[in-house]
């Protein structure tokens, strides 16, 4: 597959999945401190990832949560945050300012704080009560990060008397690896076509809910947006009927995105919606893939993942068609501001 | 002013500064059967409206809170919606259906339901536990229900032992039908010289933070894109510099959106860097009106309603300059789905 080395993938998201048993043992130390809620922080991407874990906690505990971005909850400083918290974050490069800023904050309070990292000789590695290091890199930071914020969100809520799958759940994670390479390879031809189809398309309405909607939000942002410069827009799918339904043209690009979860009718009725009404409607959907040696009951939990790994075969396949690098930035990192 | 009657703007907002009284009331009902948390419920403008309302527990209250949109709540069940919940949320029509489910689906589990409506006898009136009612139009909804969510807010968090401010508070609430309708005047030709400038631009960039964000959301998906079918992207300020950024170009519209609360500085950052990157970046400022009677310390609560405003002069006056009527509709409620 063009840009993309198996072993490397596979090493990383084992990284990932050896951490688990370190991530138990950084809950047995939180624990002792204690903690009365969590928050959820990030930054763009890692804002982004931390979705679905927001929507597993809502769904399946009574754990006290909240899920924020890393800059505003630095000057909001939310009540909440009390020496009873346990922050939840995550940078690869470890360097993010905003990200480290919420880490150093929440800290300063008497938070505890988690952060994933590439390293923990970084700004946020320092910062982090608990730094949880596994070296990654764009093309499989999403489902690196994802194993880990799984496991740890299982983890918690099993200590919480919730989530009574959790065992089995984590067993399902230690699978991911190689699952995940198989819906790349798997996804190869069809992310070829797709981006070939809309190498010059100008416009792109993304369309999620759910424990997906953090990757509908993140791969228009964070990919398109940033390592393409192609414009898009994020709509979740029970928002879209409220206003954004107004912007549906004949040449309008749809790409929805499907995942297993309690939200899909959501995204259902805007399928059955777009696709009267446009010719552009590309759906990305986790139902899609087998994914062998994983339980039925828990496809659902795991698939964020399965559409970031899709999703990244486009990506790679943007790179070359449109002959535009995923590494060029005009702003980012590169001006001043 | 354009599309404007000042009797029936003050009557408005002058019948939701007397239901702060019942709103009163509804709360000791409340309080005699017991909350726990608080769920914050809408759809399209009216999740964009509570956005504000979230922004205020969250900076003041150890109130325990959640905020989503209402399809989602449905499918999702969060798992801390309980009998010792307490759901908030609005729709002037009463008839919005996602809204009218989730609280029927509350009041399934035994939560209390507490809608603002433009009149009781509606779907939403009679599925909640508290309807209070005052009728509206779309062309003072925000405001209407701000002043009525705001003072709920104040209320619930005096109540917790927060918010000491709250008596005050709501006399300033009180003062802002008039204090509204001046900021109307005010930037009424400014409005029309924004309509005028930008009656065929094709693309909107709106960014927000804090407890102006809803409106930013909110303007760009209520406003331009249902009622004016011009596209747009609503991104948070501190997420614009993680790959929205690289969207920046020279003839670009920016439309910055800043009210007064904590967040103000990341919008400034914004500000900052777009106004060297593009030629086209409005901001529409809170500061801009003195606000007389409204004490200095208050500003930064009362800032959402201002800009909302301010924001629908710019609606009235694209209707006549674009030709374009605010009511007409290609899909909403048009055809089926």
């Amino acid at each position: 597959m063009y840009g993309f080395d198996n072993e490397t993938f596979l090493s990383v998201l084992h990284g990932a999945v050896d951490n688990i048993e370190t991530i138990g043992k950084v809950l047995d130390q939180a624990e002792k401190k204690g903690y009365k809620n969590v928050f959820l922080i990030g930054t763009g991407g890692t804002y982004s990832m931390l979705s679905p874990l927001s929507y597993l906690l809502k769904t399946n505990s009574t754990l006290e949560w909240y899920y924020d971005i890393a800059a505003e909850f630095v000057k909001a400083k939310p009540k909440k945050l009390t020496e009873k918290s346990l922050m939840i974050t995550a940078s690869l490069s470890g360097d993010t300012k905003e990200t480290v800023e919420a880490a150093e904050y929440a800290a300063s309070v008497g938070a505890q704080v988690i952060a994933f990292v590439g390293s923990e000789d970084s700004p946020l590695g320092r910062a982090a009560t608990y730094p949880i290091a596994n070296a990654a890199s764009n093309d499989n930071l999403v489902e690196e990060i994802h194993i880990q914020l799984f496991a740890l969100g299982a983890m918690l809520m099993k200590r919480n008397g919730d989530f009574e799958q959790c065992d089995r759940f984590l067993e399902n994670l230690k699978r991911m690896p190689e699952v995940l390479l198989k819906v790349r390879e798997q996804n190869d031809e069809r992310a070829l076509a797709f981006a070939e189809k809309h190498k010059d398309t100008k416009f792109h309405m993304f369309v999620g809910a759910g424990n997906t909607w953090g990757e509908t939000y993140c791969f228009a942002m964070c990919v398109l947006e940033e390592m393409q410069w192609i414009p898009t827009k994020s709509i979740h799918a029970a928002e879209f009927f409220h206003g954004t339904i107004e912007m549906t043209e004949k040449d309008m690009s749809f790409v929805l995105i499907k995942g297993e979860d309690e939200t899909r009718p959501l995204v259902d009725r805007v399928e059955n919606f777009v696709k009267q009404h446009s010719e552009y409607v590309e759906v990305f959907d986790t139902k899609d893939y087998a994914l062998e040696g994983i339980d039925e009951d828990m496809r659902k939990f795991v698939a964020p993942m399965v559409t970031s790994t899709q999703l990244e075969r486009v990506s790679a396949h943007f790179e070359h068609v449109r002959n535009h690098s995923l590494d060029i930035r005009r702003y980012y990192r590169t001006v001043e501001y």
